[in-house]
């Protein structure tokens, strides 16, 4: 993670909270005071953000001695200690509900693309995110997803293109779309076009895009899709493209082998975790889900105190 | 809500989404191209964000007209028109993303909280959030319950006492802790204390809180702490307090009346809209559920564009 | 107070006055040179600003070790010792000024409040500060009122009522300006009244305020007004009430213990230390004072340092 | 002005009141509330920051008409309308506090150096601020010192030399000290050394500096002090020296004439108004008085709004 | 580009040059004084930054017409007007010195971008930047290269893998690096590898990059590489590729077609003006340029004002 | 420098590089991993910026060490090594690139500096900045000059007064415009005029300005102007004035010994390396150099790693 960008956020979340002092614990808490602490699961879940907890108490006092029982992209039982912590008991508590507030909504994220990821993994579809995240979060909140397993689809709107439903229609076509792109970004820059019928995907495939993204197709569409793609390159991509690295099946095979030209296939429109198994069975390369980061409850956490 | 810090948030999401520009829409959209667009609900739900969402745009493009259909606080209905737009289509483009993100996540802590309060209602309990907020998001959050129809607990660490059981630990007492913090607090600061067992509510009584939080308690627990309470004060408060403006078992109506010196008692920990009716049975204030802010999933909400 | 938030005025109060550099002293003092300086009283006053000044040096240079001789809101005397600083030179006279205009100013206001402490102490009212604050150094300037032994007002306009006049005259009335505060705000938010006349007291009593404020009257005024609030609930509060925790006269009592109903009341209006004895010998419970914060002078300090 | 730097420091103090929201004019005046407001002085003085007033209120809403009757640096009598306001009631109350917040506070430093430069003006002494201004507000502060006729001093470290008594004492003599300046310092940036005996002067005077400061000397001491130097150079400056624009006498003339290489001198140490006109008796060029901006009380005045 | 970070990094260079404020304007210009001013070129060259220069006189005086008379990315000739500009004199003065630095700069980058396109075109190679940018000013530098014609290369660390030497010794291997990387990161993310031997390049192809950096090579070994992949997949790509949209020959257009899996090469290493051709006709697709931005003079342009 | 500033601009340039992640080293170097880097200078030049590119690692991790093998301000030769760095590879590798950015900007400005220096030192002249510089990075760039063994023309508006050609006509003349800053700006601060013809000399002689600027004229002209001030003056200043600290002839005597009245000639427009001592021989005390800032190309440097 970017260590500038997070002191960052964590200071604005920080005096967010805090504002002219927690005056509740300025009037009872002698600064003397020691404390230890221990942050427990109180539910089963995948585990994303100690490291932005740590530098939540870092930043309000040095000395607190924040030690973590286990990791990020770990599975996590209801009980289970996550960390102890010991120092001063009034910055423990200042810091208390931001670092939870973090960490419950990260980890609720990562417990959330856990799920998906498990589902989709006998297919073979990786999971990837959206840009449907909490505005001014997004770092973390990508990183909460790879730590459920997922993957991270573009980070904004300037480190990949997907063409749209408007693109296609302002630009005349999908080829004229990618025309016009290609002519205007760099070479490390992949395209992916969004196509709502099965009639685009010729046009897609003809265009040289690197991802066709189906819109809000149904599984049995979605099929056809799949296998109009693979009659014309074959699973694995066009003749002597370079060996495919993981064996057919494997989670995310065909993408992190590079296709040697073909596009891979993204579903995408309202995937839950009670439809993605149904989604990836259709032979789609990725299944991104914009419930990861919009409606992931929080992993229930909790931090208990005991003064020394 | 405070305009200079909305458009500062609103400038910190939309930076993070754009970074180095829309390379996609850049590429094909010509400056000259208007569009008109409308943005939709796509469920049922109660309304939050509107001015948020015409922040997004009106700083990116001063000529883009955003005219709402609705407004904040009211109940919406799968498929009603919320917005309508008219522009530039390059920057109403730029904003769609974020002016979704924030409209989406507002409304649905809104729908949540129209929820609880709807369930609450019939036993005159107010629904509360609590600071279980997402980080450096909380002032719109915050907004988000009022238009739910809920209250906002304290904003922050700074503008009331809420003493908790590490506070009680280290003073030695709800007495102790309670002295030590009125000679420490301002006139306009209200103090309220955390109580786990019964034994606890004589005591917060005798130190003179202005509430008590009835914290995990069971509905039993709590209807004997109400009970322990009504029975000192009476429901509507002290002898010779003011009259309460509200009938008896209005929502709010003892809150909004002033108790004339009785604390107001509030019902904690992990309610849900499946047992916030349950709670509210028994005879309490008012329910704080930090579920409002830390796990209400988005309001399905659509933004479609037409080129002009 | 809010490490996170003293971290960013001290860096910016450093950065006004350093800008390109300090030319003198990168001219003159060599890197290597150490020094060690002493920061004294040079008249009586009351002290407030070490955590200030200590985390200037601290940003300048985490060598400089910065040894404070007294306390915070302690009394210091005209050639006291207030703090003794020993490390490289070049740091320290870059702090100088800094350190010295913050801790100036906070020690004249903490000064000119334990003033006005002591002034109205014999009556039992308390001092407050007021919203006539430095822009952008509000917390400080509260911080200082305390460390003079006054008490905070509301911080801003988020975290307490105050209806004014004019919000009286919109609303139609004190008792309706007090039902449309109470359908907005939580249960956590007091309100207080501002009143300019005796015959709203009744009025702001029936709408079930906790505190009056009594706007730029004379004494003669101020008598009656208390007079007619604790005919009716008795000094100590509503009967019922929680018995008071201070002795009858002692400063704050009735603040301090809560008053079981009875609104506090306070006055305001151009109180000045040769003003404040006769306010307090009306009976009200607390005295604000925008003097405190808008009009205090510095206390006068120096800060000498000695090449090493 | 600065009007990048204005627009920031406004939004900075409207956050700091605004915070969460002004919950009470939320409740009680409904968006549409049309109101007028008029700005008075309740005493004499000398007005600056009217800008800044305006700024405050042109940021909260565009379309308050914020109409000044007088001007900055204009003499102003108690009563006296200063600014009109027309516009919607909420945002009037919004910024009420903190526009008076600033414009106090710079119309007092206006009115205390007003009456400064009055005493010296017989003597042709010019006054000058320093920098023992309110942390992050000098901008704000050297402004209103010249809106009270009088003139700045350095803005920081980075932009004149000032050598004090430490500097000299590590380089090891005034001409030692001079000379690592000069060897340092661009062509634009002028030197001055602050001495405190009279053998310091001939020491200044060989060293070629364009100011010395005399610190803490009584008016029998600075008088010889000016005797000294005006024995070497003449009042006006050096043979040869370009005429003196000024009258002799008149306020700032040997300054504002450039003096053809004679340093120009000036009174320091604890200054006031009533030891001004003993102090520009002794022929000094310059009076530099912290007291301006570090104890001057704020100038009273009032904001009262008219519903429409 | 991004108004919202566009407006900012304007703010800070006005406050960087404008500090306390333009004092020679402030004494001579009074507010009402009319101006207009021309910017012209003093050089031939390719002009880029025109909505920068608006963004800064706009900032500063919104009544101020920024007229320009040509566009951005288009070539001029010594003494062509490039803006017309009509308004207040003082904030035109205040603006002309920031304008013009970044209107410099950028056109200076843009006009060596210009030249490099040129020479490298007969080969159809494209030219890129890299990610030696000024700091803090690289979307700015990156806009200037595409004004030029040129390309960019990855905007960070974030938006596309680039593998160099020390990662290939900490993996072990191109191929272990590539297989790492891949597992990591999203299926929008394009990879490419940094190689220095000729004997590398069958193992970039090995494990199916996306891109194959030529590092410091001559233009012999460069031509033995370009030999290499082409015997392997034709210059167009693997067979079954989609059809190469431009012409063979034309620039980049193996880039814009995209290559059906074939490697793109990029040749990199101290490029010059001088030397670019003989670079491009090794046959490489790509040619980045750190000189670009490290080390094109500006571009020399002049602001002439009018009073009138 | 500035320590606050310094690390606020490289927090920022870090941030700009760093964005999401260094997703290639993230993927492939593990945290444990340790390395150890030298950077070297690839060609000769003057060295600037160390503190900046040690404050990139510090920032990054505390546990790097940093070992400087030369200072800022010496010339290195091509294949020496400047530093030596240890510690985690990973940090070390996020860091490289912004470290070498300013360093290489930095050391680019102090070797053309450097240069003109030595052009110009057989002549007395000092070589001089100008406000041309990268926008936000000032500080920086002037500090560079410094290192170069130049010296610094004002930093901004705000220090120091340049009347040029607009101000001039204006004001109605050179002697109005110099009266009317005079009246307006503080002792501190000094004057320069800039003229365009010889008949303007003796206007600005008579206004008694401290320093005159040559604006383009060719060296002959030049000559002309030196000629008439030293004939009223003589080089070394007014008669009566202190003696120069240097001999005749030493670069920047007449500068640092002050000159007793006498303005200071300086030449400006378009100064390159070639044409600089050309310049300096007209006898000139000050030459400005635009190019310094805008067009020195940077010192080409390299930094490897090796694993441990």
């Amino acid at each position: 993670m970017n260590p500038i960008w997070l002191a960052d956020i964590v200071k604005r979340a920080l005096d967010e909270d805090i504002g002219y002092g927690d005056i509740t614990t300025e009037a009872i808490v002698s600064p003397g005071t020691q404390a230890k602490a221990v942050i427990k699961a109180k539910e089963d879940g995948r585990l994303a953000g100690l490291e932005v907890a740590a530098t939540v108490f870092r930043l309000l006092d040095e000395t607190i001695r924040f030690q973590p029982e286990t990791a990020d992209g770990r599975d996590v039982a209801a009980g289970e200690v996550l960390v102890n912590l010991t120092g001063p008991a009034a910055p423990l508590l200042l810091g208390e509900r931001v670092a939870l507030n973090f960490l419950q909504r990260l980890s609720g994220i990562a417990t959330m693309t856990a799920k998906a990821v498990k589902e989709a993994a006998p297919y073979g579809a990786r999971i990837v995110d959206t840009r449907k995240t909490t505005p001014t979060l997004r770092a973390l909140e990508k990183y909460a997803v790879r730590m459920g397993g997922g993957y991270n689809h573009r980070f904004g709107l300037d480190d990949a293109v997907l063409i749209k439903e408007n693109h296609i229609a302002v630009a005349g076509g999908i080829k004229e779309a990618v025309a016009l792109v290609r002519r205007r970004v760099g070479h490390m820059v992949k395209v992916e076009v969004e196509v709502e019928h099965l009639h685009q995907i010729d046009e897609a495939l003809e265009a040289g895009v690197d991802a066709i993204l189906l819109d809000n197709m149904d599984p049995e569409t979605m099929k056809k899709a799949v296998q109009m793609v693979h009659s014309r390159f074959g699973r694995e991509g066009a003749p002597g493209a370079p060996e495919a690295s993981g064996a057919p099946g494997a989670p995310g095979a065909a993408v992190a082998a590079g296709t040697g030209g073909r596009p891979l296939l993204e579903a995408s429109g309202d995937v839950s975790i009670s439809t993605v198994a149904a989604v990836a069975a259709t032979g789609v390369d990725i299944i991104s889900m914009g419930k990861l980061t919009r409606s992931a409850p929080s992993l229930d956490l909790s931090m208990r105190l005991y003064m020394l």
